[in-house]
């Protein structure tokens, strides 16, 4: 119970209630009051003109992940949608700087990567996920946190060799080498998505129609149609 | 070396150039090509129609940092700017889970917001940080990773006894009985920023004036009027 207590510190969800009204109306009443006062989901939805929504690019290094998001994000931010690209530039830099590539580092890392996302979608952004992660189990949780429509696992299928073939940063080379120990596909295991929302072959179709592809999804999904 | 070969393997940003153009041009072009294709953050601001940008309500339980950054959340939104707020509510319970309130904890704890934060305002979101955020050194974390015109500290100041007479939740009451035992201004220190963008007094203010104000400064600093 201390820990309880403890806990909710600097949670302060009943600290948002009007001050002014705190000594003049019931508890109820200032319950209600506050209800009416936030900015919900919905209303920055609106603002938006889209729904919020996590779409989450998963599959081996070299597979296109990033390239189909960028395309996404410029062919949505062409119909006026908001979107957020979370990606090892922007998140191995920052918020996960502390964590490695053990199996554990690499859990810890889906796990606030996912509950990132659903900050994002929490507030209207349609965010682009595109990262490897090699566990059912981690990409399976960032789904569990998030509403049946909030999230769309788009599995980025190429067949090793092709990936292998492509290796942009030589990253490839120096796992077959032994130079990098621990490497998806090569050194470490890779667990395809069982029911993805989308499987993009990128060896067979170029970036444009892979996006093309999640633009319908987001909007059979109503992402798109508020 | 092998160490910085290793962290980028989920760093995927040469992997993000255009597939098919890979064998077609030479390094320098594809790099040209790819700058040109992505949506940059002053696109997002375009759409959106303001900068994005991160105010950081920093100050003692019952201060009425919530408050405040709801009141402001509002008025925001019927101007029609995006915004996000971050507090315990939705970081306590979810990224920040694992954390408790030791000294190392609560420097992690706000170490991650300062990395969210700024992935909001990378992407255009006028994102309302409502953290105790005890620590001067953390707070000014915050500050460095951002740009100048970015960071908005706000001191939500208010004398102690008034802190613990709204005293919303009981938390001052348990701490006082050593029920909880480091409670910020009570058993665990609080450090007053030194020069912070704005301090509002919320004993001397409503808060409709209080939020007024924090809009003055992003007026000023050019966030609302892209």
């Amino acid at each position: 119970m201390i820990l309880l207590s403890f806990a909710s510190e600097e949670t302060t969800s009943t600290d948002t209630i009007e001050w002014s009204a705190m000594k003049n109306e019931s508890t109820t009443d200032r319950n209600l009051t506050w209800h009416h006062h936030g900015v919900e989901r919905k209303d920055r939805e609106k603002l938006l003109g889209h729904r919020g929504a996590t779409v989450w690019f998963t599959g081996l290094s070299g597979s296109g992940k990033s390239t189909v998001a960028d395309y996404l994000s410029e062919m949505l931010q062409e119909r006026g949608a908001l979107t957020a690209i979370l990606d090892g530039d922007n998140v191995r830099q920052g918020l996960n700087k502390d964590l490695g590539f053990s199996p554990a580092d690499r859990t810890e890392n889906i796990r606030r990567i996912s509950e990132v996302a659903k900050l994002f979608t929490s507030f209207g952004v349609i965010n682009l996920l595109a990262f490897i992660s090699p566990y059912r189990e981690d990409r399976d949780y960032g789904r569990s946190i998030q509403g049946e429509d909030d999230f769309i696992e788009v599995y980025v299928e190429v067949p090793l060799d092709v990936a292998e073939e492509r290796d942009p940063k030589g990253l490839y080379k120096k796992a077959r080498s032994g130079e990098i120990p621990s490497f998806t596909g090569i050194s470490a295991p890779y667990e395809e998505p069982l029911t993805p929302e989308l499987v993009l072959r990128t060896d067979l179709s170029t970036p444009e129609e892979c996006a093309a592809k999640v633009i319908e999804i987001l909007e059979q999904k109503g992402v798109l149609t508020v």
